[in-house]
């Protein structure tokens, strides 16, 4: 039986990539850049969003929520006056617990791609599944906040092995834990060893100035400049 | 296709009921009281566990612990002379996100059932998926830290509302967060009237007292006294 649902699953992502690369086409021939954004419940993704969206420059982002239940993240960005779509994965069994291709086109038409040069993927916060689901992104970014602690490379190794950039969220906190960060940063590289990592603190807002540029220079690296 | 693996996703529920039903007549059979503990990554479960293994008066605990990768939980918990075994979940095409009952029946073989009173299974970190899965346990018991933030519950509804304790963990934190515990306790109630709770913090022991009484009670709730 335990075979049967490995072969299950090996088709399944199967299918998942053929859409990934459907959505990747699409993407490409809009002209946007897509990440996508990963890590634990809590861990700031919607937070650190909130703090780069309207500081990208020239480039047009929009966002695509992944979400168990309910649209509270979706509304924070929206109040931003950024194009935001919404997945809700509870129609699965239980709840989905990560974005898949498929969910992704489905939520393609809601989003105006000719309009955005970015899109970033806020997806489900989980810190297992979801880097095992290519959506048809170009890069993947992950947040490990520090008050994880610092073994979390080293339990969740696919993750932090998946991902182009680490960021590294509520270092404002650590004079109030017993985190050690270059502990962190070693596991970090016996994992992924020179992925590029920033330390931020969503709620003071150091280091977001980082995140920005990265997002800014992933843009265009990826893409050429939209002509009019 | 969707219709395809809606009902490959029931099946497998269905054996999985099925053997956390044997896991349960196993566990009811050694006279071993079972609560499945589960939280988001880095909540603070190995800690928690740490905290109060040792001060369970006359009750003798074990541990199965369930991770993607790594026995560093399992060593920590080995430290302290309590019986743990390990569940290593990477078999799986990435690693499993959560604990099955065949999960924790392949691993029955390696816990002195007939030498303790309680099982504590520390479930992989995961708001979402361990909650669907019953392993064989009397009770269950989730946390979440105060870092997480005040939304929890409504993004995940069914973990919150599967349990039958929630630990609200890191209050040591809370004089350095923008964190409102009245909003998450209310979005508790909105999920989960009455469930109890417990304000705790594994790093101060402030509330761990608490969090000791209640495993106790479980286990006398549970099970008949031994009979030498």
């Amino acid at each position: 039986m335990h075979r049967t649902r490995v072969r299950v699953v090996r088709d399944a992502l199967d299918a998942n990539d053929t859409i990934a690369r459907a959505n990747r086409e699409d993407f490409d021939r809009a002209g946007v850049t897509v990440v996508n954004l990963m890590s634990s419940p809590g861990a700031g993704k919607t937070t650190l969003l909130e703090r780069c969206l309207k500081g990208l420059g020239g480039v047009r982002a929009g966002v695509l929520e992944g979400d168990v239940r309910g649209s509270l993240d979706a509304d924070r960005i929206a109040s931003l006056h950024v194009p935001v779509a919404q997945i809700e994965t509870e129609a699965g069994f239980g709840g989905e617990c990560h974005l898949d291709a498929n969910m992704v086109r489905s939520a393609l038409p809601s989003l105006p791609l000719d309009e955005i040069d970015l899109l970033v993927i806020e997806n489900v916060g989980n810190l297992v599944c979801p880097a095992e689901f290519r959506v048809g992104e170009d890069l993947r970014a992950m947040i490990i906040s520090v008050t994880e602690g610092e073994d979390k490379p080293l339990k969740y190794p696919l993750m932090f092995r998946a991902c182009d950039l680490v960021l590294v969220n509520k270092i404002d906190l650590l004079p109030h834990l017993d985190f050690d960060l270059d502990k962190l940063l070693h596991h970090l590289d016996a994992v992924h060893p020179d992925v590029p990592r920033l330390l931020v603190s969503a709620r003071t807002g150091e280091g977001v100035e980082a995140w920005r540029d990265w997002l800014v220079e992933a843009t265009s690296r990826t893409r050429e400049p939209a002509v009019a």
